[in-house]
């Protein structure tokens, strides 16, 4: 069976309102009031450059539960997924959930329409919500969340006016047994640095050897910025990364991770550094610059004896927080420089997206923590994201609230990938832990309310 | 009237016939007989790779007068054309030769037709021609001249087995007015850099700042090539390149050439060098390395955030005589090694043309530059040209006798382009001197031959 966006989301709201009918009769009609679920549909469509509109599938934004004593726990998931077929080596139909030795496979199992229902099924325990809980459910995240901020910034003093916690149940685990907590993730810069000689390529015979090539001087550019050590030669560029305190230091020896498993998913011979902990730090904590290709240049099999006129090259910078990108355009500007070409240089950042950085001491962590011993009976690993998270980094900025990354998928679960799989036993144990996550930060938050009730008081 | 290049060469033979028809009919029977031309059509079809035959348009060798005591001349000229096309920005019909203020317009009016043209031309005022004549016309040129190693190497102990001197006429003069002499080419000789770190890219959130990136690598390597002043880095690349004599030099200080305009050609701002004499001895005299550009990178418009997993660098070297082309590989290999990187290094040389010079004291040159003098009234610009010449390369390897490029076209002929044109002024001196020619390299080699002759008799 094939479910298009539009269908699972149908879906999803028909569970929620079963949550509704599945209230005992006997409860009392007050409960049954407050549990009563308020869903709209949002059609958004962002305007394309050309002015054009792109219809694109609703967001869903709903609510459980509108006790002004109880804190607003919001909840973001989605319910599109990337392509998968048959034949791109699924055991399975990637449409259809297959149970095998306690695998769910199926293409979303667990990016996102498996911690979409364990939430759905989280809130099903509860006869009387602990919390009041909205939710917002997409089905452009693969596409890159079109549409979805400005959904945000004008629902910001409405739909979300109340939301006290935003929770994003959208990544995996480290490893493939032990949870954990996601609290940060790197943003992402990307450099366009144009070189020009002219308007037309020219022929290697008849000008090679009098001129300035363009893509000579992009190549020592890109080569002027990083060694072969991995470190990145920009002067500047790690003076305002904050240094490693000791309580970070520990959070990182304490991590699950399988160094050569990630080797290993690499394909290549050996990293740059030699530690689980020094692999880490790199991919989460500093920053980190990829040169990825060059525009404009020769990049056929094959020989062809050109002098391209214009390349642009292209590279990004994973970045940190607190990180002063002015000093990259500065050093590129002083290499060339040094150059003496006559040729024209262009540098643009077309995209900055910002890291994103949690508080490992806040409620939301200090309750997710406590819901993960529970249920799962150990401690979880606080861990990064080396990618960037736009929808975490969204939420933070534009809501002004503390957002947790809560995932319940294992490290191997394949998301994008081939058979990609949720286990039984992470979903059913992540709805449970979902359920004891609504018990802690409610009982949190009435610490903190009763807290600074009684400061003010005093 | 559009010709395709099989009815040009029905038209060539035509002509060839032609001059045997207008022998006076009270010539000398014996004087008839040795003009009576002997043309055979030769189908060349190359092997592609997979087996496959390619047929191509024939080849015509033909020849005029069999004297063991005079000289045998064999001139090389190609009818086939780029493709053209009036919507391209043609004034006229390109397939139409259309005059215009004694300019004689059309797509191959001066390459090569022009000059295939005029030395029929320069053959038919003779009478008694005072050499033995051969030739090739082939119809491939434009496409790399397909199958005519083949051929000749396959004809060299026989149709030219008794030939003396070769004779080119497909390239221009460096000026509009002034007449030249090409007594060289660069050889041009391509190299592949490849760098892998295994099969699959990856992602520059999940890997970028612990791997030693392929392209970084790659980069590092084409930016140890070439310094901002154009001077190859590769060590010892220049010890094999011979030391300019002060002979060479004053050839280089008579040329006629235009600077300012080859750079309004280029639509670069400043070249790398500031003299006419610089820059010529940078584009014909000294090698020069370009770089192309790279495979298997990201090289389309917009963002892709890949750590590609192989790439490969593509450069060239424009070689000159004696370059020694094994320190390249030496090269990137040391400065690979330096890097410490566990990928993969793979350098190879697709293609190596190699370089084409001729001694301009050869008789054929000496001929020439009578022969240029007698009709144009004033001396040739010795020339070499930036680009590779394969087919003087060719002949001068596979025949191991004497070649000259004689070129009648003028600087602004622009082959290959739009208004591709020949004056009629080159046109018609060109064939007259053609014809002197004939009778200078007869002189010539008389006088060498009796001289050669003395000297055994001593």
């Amino acid at each position: 069976m094939t479910i298009s966006v539009s269908q699972y989301m149908l879906f999803s709201l028909h569970k929620i309102l079963e949550v509704l009918h599945k209230l005992p009769a006997e409860s009392k009609q007050v409960e049954r009031k407050v549990l009563i679920s308020l869903v709209s549909f949002f059609n958004i469509s962002p305007q394309l450059p050309d002015g054009q509109d792109l219809p694109l599938p609703p967001v869903i934004l709903g609510e459980l539960v509108k006790d002004p004593q109880k804190p607003t726990v919001c909840f973001y998931g989605h319910v599109d997924v990337q392509p998968a077929k048959k034949e791109d080596g699924w055991k399975t139909d990637p449409y259809k959930l297959t149970e095998i030795n306690g695998n769910l496979y199926g293409r979303g199992a667990t990016d996102n329409k498996g911690p979409v229902l364990a939430w759905i099924n989280a809130v099903e325990t509860f006869k009387a919500m602990p919390v009041n809980f909205k939710f917002v459910i997409e089905g452009m995240e693969e596409a890159g969340s079109l549409g979805l901020e400005k959904l945000l910034q004008e629902e910001k003093q409405c739909f979300f006016s109340d939301v006290d916690y935003i929770v994003i149940s959208d990544s995996l685990w480290l490893s493939n047994k032990k949870p954990a907590l996601t609290y940060g993730s790197r943003g992402n810069a990307c450099f366009f640095v144009e070189v020009e000689c002219g308007s037309k390529d020219l022929h290697s015979g008849t000008f090679g050897g009098i001129i300035h090539e363009p893509l000579m001087d992009l190549i020592a550019l890109l080569d002027s910025l990083v060694d072969h050590t991995g470190r990145i030669q920009i002067p500047g560029i790690y003076d305002s990364v904050a240094s490693l305190t000791e309580e970070e230091r520990k959070l990182y020896e304490s991590i699950e991770f399988n160094l050569e498993e990630h080797k290993n998913n690499s394909g290549v011979k050996k990293f740059l550094y030699g530690t689980k902990e020094e692999i880490l730090l790199h991919l989460w904590r500093y920053p980190a610059l990829s040169i990825h290709g060059i525009e404009g240049a020769f990049h056929e099999p094959g020989i062809k004896t050109v002098i391209p006129a214009k390349v642009i090259g292209k590279f990004s910078i994973r970045q940190v927080p607190n990180m002063d990108l002015s000093v990259v355009v500065e050093h590129l500007e002083s290499v060339f420089s040094k150059r003496n070409s006559p040729n024209k240089l262009k540098v643009s950042m077309p995209l900055s997206a910002k890291p994103w950085l949690a508080d490992v001491n806040d409620p939301l962590y200090k309750a997710a923590r406590k819901a993960i011993k529970t249920v799962f009976r150990e401690e979880p690993d606080f861990i990064r994201d080396g990618s960037t998270v736009p929808v975490a980094r969204m939420f933070q900025t534009i809501m002004q609230k503390s957002v947790i990354m809560l995932p319940i998928g294992a490290a191997d679960d394949g998301e994008h990938s081939q058979n990609e799989k949720i286990s039984r036993h992470n979903y059913i144990e992540g709805a449970k832990m979902f359920a004891a996550f609504f018990l802690e930060i409610s009982k949190l938050h009435r610490h903190l309310h009763e807290t600074s009730n009684m400061e003010t008081n005093n």
